[in-house]
């Protein structure tokens, strides 16, 4: 069993997923192990800008004025994915896999929120130009470090 | 370029996903492409029967009649999804990947509904008792390969 796994189902806790970038592999990655129905919710795959709206009520201006990789958006979608779901726990990941990227933003950045009910927090990774798979794979394995410090650090029943 | 990336580009066909056993993989394998934003719209990953009804409309009642490994499930994952994006075709799978099944819903039977705006229709796969990560894999080969078909079908511009 995943650290992951017993952590979360120890505590009964419920996650969710808010992914652009990875497109689903967070999820596919929490669901890989048996038993993880007891600690997997739903997942947003919000690759559009307006899936990102419609699912997980990003605002327009927010993604207008920060663009869609930003921790501002990173911050709305996993806020949206907490509201929006029966999880105690929302991680979101949005960034540039790559190939490509621009002066300002470049490939392999990407911004990631994880939201509790105590509030949410953003962190921005530079993984750098690794290729869209080894950017994509690094994502989710921060993604997921995120959300097991998350829930380890909520009490024990 | 895969062969679905080409075909929905060029007709400029969105797809979107209701995946439940899957967990996120048939999205994840749609955006490995780069280029895949052209194509793909969003993923709805319902894992919970809270989620498939939340997220997509699956009534109660039919998760209660016929359970969530279901044609008639399927069916109306495919349907909430095509209905609640800006696809043109919305693929469904809900199934058991094991391990673990009963005597009525075995490990490796997963159901597939493809929607679009002329239909719904639906498919039960017995992949068998393969193990978790191959009737996964199986399951996303099976699902890209009906929305490839659904896409082929549809005319050029």
């Amino acid at each position: 069993m995943s650290a992951l796994l017993a952590a979360a189902s120890r505590r009964a806790v419920l996650i969710a997923t808010a992914e652009s970038c990875t497109g689903g592999l967070i999820a596919g990655r929490i669901t890989d192990e048996a038993g993880s129905s007891a600690i997997f919710d739903r997942g947003f795959v919000t690759y559009s800008n307006a899936a990102k709206t419609a699912m997980l009520g990003v605002r327009a201006e927010t993604l207008e004025a920060h663009g869609a990789v930003s921790e501002a958006v990173a911050r709305e979608m996993a806020g949206g994915a907490l509201e929006r779901s029966d999880a105690a726990v929302a991680v979101s990941v949005t960034g540039i896999a790559g190939p490509g990227g621009s002066e300002h933003k470049p490939e392999g950045r990407v911004c990631f929120g994880l939201a509790t009910a105590a509030g949410t927090i953003c962190e921005t990774v530079e993984f750098g130009p690794l290729g869209r798979a080894a950017v994509r794979g690094r994502t989710v394995d921060h993604a997921l470090a995120m959300v097991l410090r998350a829930v380890e650090a909520m009490p024990l029943p």
